[in-house]
């Protein structure tokens, strides 16, 4: 990891199909270090003391617990929720889909909680945020602290170039979400590292030359019930490119 | 895989708490394409027919059975059953640990059967080839088919440098097994790849250099009942380090 200053992590949505304290256990077996949580595994409505004390026992099991997400927010209460949310479990970015019309509010929250936020998006079929492009567009002026969760498949789904919306918007980067697809297009489905169409090599040689220093998020989507084989072999596969970046 | 000539294979002791069929199919779930057979997986006492079945059945969930072993010898009829049997599997190699007075005897079946003997070397305690010197040492004069099945992680339990190895015995190299240690010492066991002391990428490197052609066999002898997250996390470091050569 010479070049490389970024972390590997998992995005939780990956182990949707296991409780809180093994899938942080899942997550350290396949050797990550960094976790964000989706809402099964730390609901959005627990009150704050629960929210402290889940974190404190996924942080005691080894790991960074750095955000959570993905988090859509339709009203200004859920967008408030979710910044309440993060700040009680200490977390740095929130992975989020907010309404357009919310941002004004949330550029205010993001000011206010000192946390950032992340758009993600969602590749073909999501209305408001289908490209890194779109996510751009509506943060570019805003607070420095709102930009992209980049979700590399989403883009290749989409028939765009990950490797160009990396350089792109290298400065707004915030988070990324990193798998393999079967095929560029909107029928990509989930695939082990390495056995789809995506040049994992170039993602990560390009995510190291932009010198990125959050976190890469692994999301495998396929297998729910027994995935971890797959996530080990992709987390294999990226440690293995980066022992030589 | 540019530079790299070689194929990543299973040594199936490694799924040694698994049947046949599972074994084939937890090795073609990782990604891996070659097997070699340990005998709990295909016991060496079976008739003619029943191996002939069994080989078939590995071959058709898509493997390519090329080998045994290791296999002991430690008499003439072991030693013959040993070609017998990988005759009958149509494999190209039996990874082996014959008594050395066995020697001429089965130079003389490496001929008959032209069947390759890759003899393995198992680190401190095994006292009759505990180093790939040993192996060399005895195969050096005898037939070209003769050779060693250079154990990298046995090799830097004695505290010696697979690396060396590999291009001091590469003409006679013809199986290699692949694994990470804790320690270069005695005390040193199984971890997945990357996460002991043991420099993979510099040792894959080493092994496309001398443009090895044969297997490449993982071996992982951790976690027999449950070891399919760190096997398939060895294979995709190796996967991704192969990316880049």
């Amino acid at each position: 990891m010479s070049k490389a200053k970024f972390n590997l992590g998992m995005a939780s949505y990956t182990l949707r199909e296991f409780d809180l304290i093994k899938t942080a256990k899942m997550t350290r077996r396949v050797g990550l270090t960094h976790i964000s949580l989706k809402s099964m595994h730390l609901p959005l409505d627990k009150d704050k003391n629960e929210i402290k004390e889940a974190a404190k026992k996924v942080r005691e099991i080894g790991l960074d617990l750095y955000g959570c997400g993905v988090v859509y927010m339709s009203s200004r209460e859920e967008a408030e929720n979710a910044f309440t949310y993060a700040e009680a479990a200490n977390m740095e970015v929130i992975i989020g889909v907010p309404d357009k019309e919310l941002l004004s509010f949330i550029e205010d929250k993001v000011k206010e909680y000192d946390i950032k936020l992340a758009i993600h998006n969602h590749g073909p079929g999501d209305e408001r945020y289908p490209s890194p492009d779109d996510v751009y567009e509506v943060v570019k002026d805003r607070d420095e602290r709102m930009g992209l969760c980049l979700d590399i498949g989403h883009t290749k789904r989409l028939g765009e170039d990950p490797i160009q919306a990396i350089d792109k918007y290298a400065e707004r980067l915030h988070d990324i979400h990193i798998k393999d697809i079967s095929e560029a297009s909107e029928a990509g489905g989930p695939v082990p590292m390495n056995r789809g169409v995506i040049d994992i090599p170039a993602v990560l040689e390009k995510i190291a030359e932009i010198e990125y220093e959050a976190v890469l998020g692994l999301e495998y989507e396929d297998k729910p019930e027994d995935p971890l084989p797959e996530i080990a072999e992709s987390v294999g596969f990226m440690k293995g490119v980066l022992s030589l970046l």
